[in-house]
């Protein structure tokens, strides 16, 4: 039984990648059950209440030498903490290629799309299967969900098109209308505890010799974020001192008008984001303007500038 | 322009997957040039010559940030020595992935099959491309060289398909007759200098603190390339020495019985092979038995070994 997962602190796209591709390996023949490595956040629990279905079980941990699949994601510090020890069969992803390594040769799929969910599509094709509702409306979702309905700048042809093919399938006549109600849901925080809300969608990554932690809160209401920044600043510090990290951000994007106010903790922060994007910062806030894609705007600006 | 390119020391897989997808991908609008890592092999020089093609051009370097693709491996030991700073753009491989990273999300292929050329055919057919009778005949020969005509432990059914596939495209009907004359080139050794037939076919790993060559010949007739072993294992000193490696290994595969005698230059290569093989060694040759594939048999066992 091959294990299907997404990354820690998982998104829509991580947890309906993780259904979506363990239905297609085992109607092709690979027994496989999907998992999902944390909490479900507020859009995803709207997303799978609505197909009605239960959020796949959590994973901590797997015993050395299982065999695994990788959705929408491939980095170690992303995934299970003994990636390295497990055997890494299939990955299916659409971010850069970070330090993964395979004992054996294996099956990867990687392109560069907005979405895993439009790669799963072009799997599904590829193997010759219909597109069963539930899967169409989990794949939706992701498309969707990653790229902000459209918004972000790492939309592709290929995620409008997928999002196209999949809206009757899954029965769904209003997109639009459907998009607002998830981020609605995602931006509904409601009383949720500082520190989960900086680790809602979280990510670590190596910049040089430095480690950095990078949230970014998508929301349509980024007022309530700003009414609960000392808090957020203080979970910023204390995660920054517990996990040994260079520098930490948690960047408030405006789903709707597509601007980012980025959270900052000191100094050292402000130095980097005003070095790396050009961007004004006051008090603990840095303005990225219309940087609102952390895989393709902040991360290779962050690469690129410890890299000099 | 795209760079395509196989690994150093290239093999027929090598070579004509560089230029079937350098192919493939000028067709589907993305143009691209074929290199070649190194001199030709004398199978891969016969094929080339019966198709009618010139060897592509040899590139020994390349510019920072040039735009790559990467066919037939990943690890940056077999390819440029900048690797780390190209753009590495696609990668089409049958490989486990080793140290490869890229800077932004890529198009990566990897399947685990017996040769490039089969997952080559599979893209063909995903963008809907008739297939051109010189690449037909490029892609078969690439098939029947890596899998020594379907005898290798690594051929996939996928692999016997394709083959059957692309005879009748390629023109060519008497397959095996055409396999023997490709294995026959390849044996025809004449008098190449020991260092260079140690090198036709020889790749580099690193297992566990140290880095082993792992050269193999591919031969009709193992009798001549041991009626020059104290030759070879002068040149396999030498390499040792010269690439302060931890071991060097020289297999000489008889294709048609199927069998693997190895070259070992101390008792620190008996040792390893003994412990990693279970195989007997005599003097300076270690007897592998059935075990004639570097990838699947060979570099996993010493992995194993040393990761103990």
């Amino acid at each position: 039984m091959i294990s299907v997962f997404g990354h820690l602190n998982p998104d829509t796209d991580a947890v309906t990648a993780a259904l979506v591709y363990a239905h297609l390996l085992s109607r092709t023949g690979t027994p496989a059950t999907a998992y999902r490595l944390g909490d479900l956040n507020l859009e995803t629990a709207y997303v799978l209440r609505e197909v009605g279905l239960d959020a796949p079980e959590l994973l901590s941990s797997l015993a050395a030498g299982s065999p695994v699949a990788l959705v929408d994601h491939n980095e170690s510090a992303q995934s299970l903490p003994n990636l390295i020890d497990l055997d890494v069969r299939y990955v299916v992803d659409h971010h850069k290629l970070g330090d993964l390594t395979t004992s054996q040769p294996a099956l990867l799929r990687f392109e560069p799309l907005g979405c895993t969910a439009t790669l799963l599509l072009k799997l599904h094709r590829e193997a010759g299967l219909s597109i069963e509702p539930v899967d169409a409306r989990l794949m939706l979702s992701a498309v969707l969900s990653d790229t902000l309905h459209f918004r972000s700048p790492t939309t592709t042809d290929a995620d409008r098109d997928a999002a196209a093919f999949l809206a009757p399938i899954a029965g769904i006549d209003d997109v639009a209308g459907y998009a607002m109600q998830m981020f609605a849901a995602k931006s509904n925080l409601g009383d949720i505890a500082a520190d989960k809300l900086l680790k809602m969608d979280y990510k670590v990554f190596p910049f040089g010799t430095q480690t950095w932690g990078l949230g970014v809160v998508e929301t349509t209401n980024p007022a309530y974020v700003f009414g609960r920044q000392s808090e957020l600043l203080s979970a910023m510090q204390a995660e920054k001192a517990a996990a040994g990290l260079g520098g930490i951000l948690l960047s408030v994007v405006d789903i709707l008008n597509e601007t980012n106010r980025t959270l900052i903790v000191s100094e050292h922060e402000a130095e980097v984001v005003r070095a790396a994007f050009g961007a004004g910062t006051q008090d603990n806030v840095a303005d990225l303007g219309h940087l609102i894609s952390r895989k393709k705007q902040i991360v290779p600006a962050l690469e690129a500038h410890f890299a000099d």
